[in-house]
């Protein structure tokens, strides 16, 4: 077998086209991202991923905007290429500005380098961070 | 040569201190973090990390309390435990309620997950993305 | 120096012929991939590397198509866009069908959610794991 | 606040006790592990990946033992102790044995360095996987 | 918003240019490389991270073709592209030969591979490491 | 079946003896690592894991410390505590001083840091890298 093709909405079955019709009616879009429509090969995963989706990233404690840009940043940890781009827009189409963006990114990137310090040199968890 | 012990204030050198110094009078904390005091064994090193960390972590178009919210997401992907328990502790002194911490852990969850499957799927970015 | 070119069966010394023989033969294919014609960059380590590999991938306790699943299952976890493409085809040449790769990048996915999650709540270790 | 402690049957509201009921009857065992106790702390996202892991982890295409040994697979990649120790616990309850155990072990490690080796190598995408 | 375009020193603010100024002469060269060139849009980050790598890659008691060995086998590792592109450059012009990226890359491949194994089978850390 | 105890020499099968006896002697040491004594499990992954970190590690364009020392990067950067007390050792024994290992968490630090901010700035590889 070989490399998958995307399943557009025309060529969807019933059930992939309902998942297709509550993504584009709860984020307002006319189509869905190429993350769905590949997904969309394995109708139980497509649809178990955007129930929970859907549920995960709802307004909360923490606003849209907020858990886009946690995405982003995790997305950027893994190096995921689709997924920043995809999360970016998202981010952005929220409210992301500009200013946010490089802050999101410089938090990001010394997260990253500290983690690694903090490997490398060994350190012990304080007990004052459980009291 | 062997495992290195922490840097405790009273054994610290002038240059050390000073930085042990900036991060108390900063964070508002009678003693600084064991990060800190592992990080002293090279104390370039650990000035220039809390410089970048004073200045990347400081209220701007991002709240502190979101700054550190991102820094647990990226420890959490990491799997780093000193960090986890570091930042989870400064997030919730920041204002984290545990209703926060829980959408948190789900949403890094989630991209933990949807990253693979674009992954897997080998999804390409939609052009829609970048317009 | 520049960036490495492949290095084709016609142009390899010896030595590197004989591991891309071996390749081919186990293999049963009339070329190698990509991968075999960069490593012949380094003929010790294509040679260490494919003798373990032949003996890894062999069929034992477990098949060949278990393997490559599980070597998709790194790969995708890793994100590997070369070693996605690379033995998604092996596995499927092994006997994978779409439901089956379905149902590994189902598990993959809440895999790396799950992962995530025991490090952020930092679940301490059950006992009757070990028992 | 400070570090969590898990919540067990006899002090969970209703809601938890329900999955946790569920997840005893399907796995068929006296109690949850701890990470169900430990992300009881938030109901909806028990609720969610449990019914996601139900799903997700069921007999298939492929059986119950294939997944949870590439659950392992996906764990000792990413290094987490918690999910390490406790899939491979899964997995030899399903019926894996040192000698499965040993080979999968092989097949990560390898996996792991060969997709390195093509990072590292810059390796171009092979035309023929895709046909 | 979308996609960043990148910011080339004809159109560059005193303070982006400031930095660009000072890399080249650094390193000695006409231009920067694209990496900085998006950094720009946030000079914060720029100024920080230039000054940072500036330090951190001198000459010390590491030679900065070993610095940028190690950041070869770091980028690998994440599997970055653009980051193995760059240093893998970098390394080449600061010495590393063909022999030295191949023993480079079957170090980065074998402590990959034996992390894992490290993982999987749980090995507790010997004292005497830290005798 | 339950968590691996190590496997100690007075009790190990020939076959592991022999590689045993051959790390005793090439590392010039009384007895193995717990990674050795573990690993042994599986005597097929003992003998060519072995095999391959003899032939890695040994002296070449690279010296042993060089060697080590990336292999410390690696394992600082996924972030594996075993490994990081058991080449960090290795490191100091084949001459690494504080003074080098301070200078290479930085350069870990910075690249892991660096890493991520090319991913989310979606940084394009220059032409010049490749010429």
């Amino acid at each position: 077998m070989s490399k998958l093709d995307p399943i557009e909405y025309v060529d969807a079955p019933p059930n992939v086209r309902a998942v297709f019709d509550d993504i584009k009616k709860v984020r307002n879009v006319p189509d869905v991202n190429n993350f769905w429509k590949y997904l969309a090969h394995d109708p139980a995963t497509l649809q178990r991923t955007w129930e929970s989706v859907k549920e995960v990233m709802a307004a909360g404690s923490l606003s849209p905007l907020m858990k886009e840009m946690i995405y982003v940043a995790v997305s950027v940890t893994n190096g995921c290429g689709y997924c920043i781009a995809s999360h970016s827009a998202a981010a952005r189409k929220a409210g992301m500005t500009e200013a946010m963006f490089g802050e999101l990114m410089a938090v990001v990137g010394m997260a990253n380098e500290t983690n690694r310090l903090a490997n490398g040199y060994r350190v012990p968890i304080d007990a004052a961070f459980d009291q």
